[in-house]
């Protein structure tokens, strides 16, 4: 008798849904298959181009536009689509969801997302917010890879009388297919994530935008010799537009208020080089390299 | 008789000497050297474990922190060194510099390097300013390698009066170690310069500096979780601070006045977030898109 793969022994849940099939919902089917973490997947979309292709590459066994028909007999269901739209889709949903099923998303923004989800999901579902901090400039159901999420980390913020046994299955879903778990207040989340991410996406996009709005010859030059940092830079500011205005319209205390912060210190350094302030701008250059410093040693890196 | 390999086919020099053994000094002595451009080779710096790195890592052939040993006897004479140092080297070196010499630069900026070079170098000695755009974020003559220039660009930014051959020769130069070169005047390199290189290294410093204050706990979790962005800004912003500091002193208008345009968007993109203008969110973050597209057909992606 042939030994079963120990990755593969234990499928953690019947059926799983998700909705969205985009870069992320694409990539976790992709890895939960691999790993052979549940019997059957379906993916719902309201685009049918995604339908298409989840079906055509064989993300998911079965592909649909019908929320209510994709969620009946779930175990799991994944909502990974722009945080803007998650509150109408738990509404949605509701009506049609298994007892005992659990909901789960991916959603950059946690506050925001649990204040819309909960209060559609019934009593005796269980939501557990999830956030997986991976991806790409890409987006679709053909950018995703099942190795996305390998040694990221994908952190869970459930509210507090969430059922352990949920919590433990949506982190254990996570464990297996590579990522490291954290749990988190989900205030603190968006606090952490404002500057980690949400800030870094808002200054990107801007000094691109600034880029662009230039004359045609400066244009042309700019892209020509981009290799100077300014690359770095569009490859940020090339992420999905609808994912990244939901994030900044779901979690905007937290990002303007690290905005005033990075604005402050902009203007500091402004001062420093009107004023020509070696010394300011030497001590600053070489405080900021001893963070770089600190991420190489937390392997982020 | 064995054939001799076509890129060692003709030195170019017959006695290089680079002041300045750092990344990009040293990176471009061992191209020069693999790609047989000159007899021999010799490296100057003022510190003594560059001098000492340099001879140990047989970067060059001889290694010395005396300006007048190191230039006496070279045909070309390459300024590696932050370029606020351009001018004092400039005039330590003329005195001992070889009729018929070739002097050049690598610094970042053009318009202040020539002002404060170009007026102690001898009538009968050719000054070429030039500009690789190619770097990391590590510096040390450690830090070079050989392949840095490939496929990069130089600009090379001659005044009027320059000999035409002394540019074709430096030209050559950068040619044979694979870069490709463009020439541009001075004060529009310094332009193009500060949006594609300058702001976002000032930018990527401010932020990184920004996170660098945060208190200790919400400091470690930035680190902790910094892949989603953020990561990318700190290898920018652990770049040579000497290096960096000179650029802002040297090209400040420049600098500021593409700084005052990304201000303006950056306030427009506060006020969106906070009125909650999805549209113009959305409007910016597609348009953006368009530049990373042209980049990726440029090939500098």
């Amino acid at each position: 008798m042939a030994k079963a793969s120990p990755r593969k022994a234990k499928p953690l849940f019947d059926r799983v849904c998700f909705i969205g099939i985009g870069l992320i919902g694409s990539s976790l089917a992709r890895a939960m298959r691999r790993a052979g973490l549940a019997g059957s997947y379906v993916a719902c979309d309201r685009n049918p181009k995604h339908v298409k292709a989840a079906v055509k590459l064989d993300i998911t066994d079965e592909a649909t536009r019908d929320y209510a028909k994709a969620v009946t007999g779930a175990d799991l269901i994944v909502i990974a689509t722009p945080v803007g739209t998650n509150g109408e889709i738990a509404r949605l949903i509701a009506p049609h969801l298994k007892k005992g099923a659990i909901v789960t998303d991916v959603g950059s923004v946690k506050r925001m997302v649990i204040d819309t989800v909960a209060r559609h999901i019934p009593k005796d579902v269980h939501f557990v917010p999830a956030h997986p901090i991976a991806g790409t400039e890409h987006s679709g159901p053909e950018a995703g890879f099942p190795e996305l999420f390998e040694n990221r980390w994908c952190i869970l913020t459930p509210p507090k009388r969430t059922s352990a046994k949920a919590v433990g299955k949506v982190a254990e879903l996570w464990r297996r297919i590579g990522a490291k778990v954290e749990t988190m207040d989900p205030d603190h989340h968006d606090k952490v994530l404002a500057i980690t991410s949400h800030l870094p996406h808002l200054i990107a996009y801007t000094i691109v935008g600034t880029a662009t709005d230039l004359s045609g010859d400066l244009k042309q030059e700019v892209i020509k010799y981009s290799a100077s940092g300014f690359r770095d830079f569009t490859r940020i500011a090339a992420s999905d537009p609808i994912m990244w205005r939901d994030v900044f319209l779901n979690n905007r205390d937290a990002v303007l208020e690290i905005l005033q912060r990075f604005t402050e210190d902009l203007t500091a350094m402004q001062r420093a080089i009107r004023k020509g302030d070696g010394p300011m701008l030497e001590d600053h250059f070489t405080r900021t390299r001893a963070i770089r410093r600190s991420i190489i040693g937390a392997k982020q890196a």
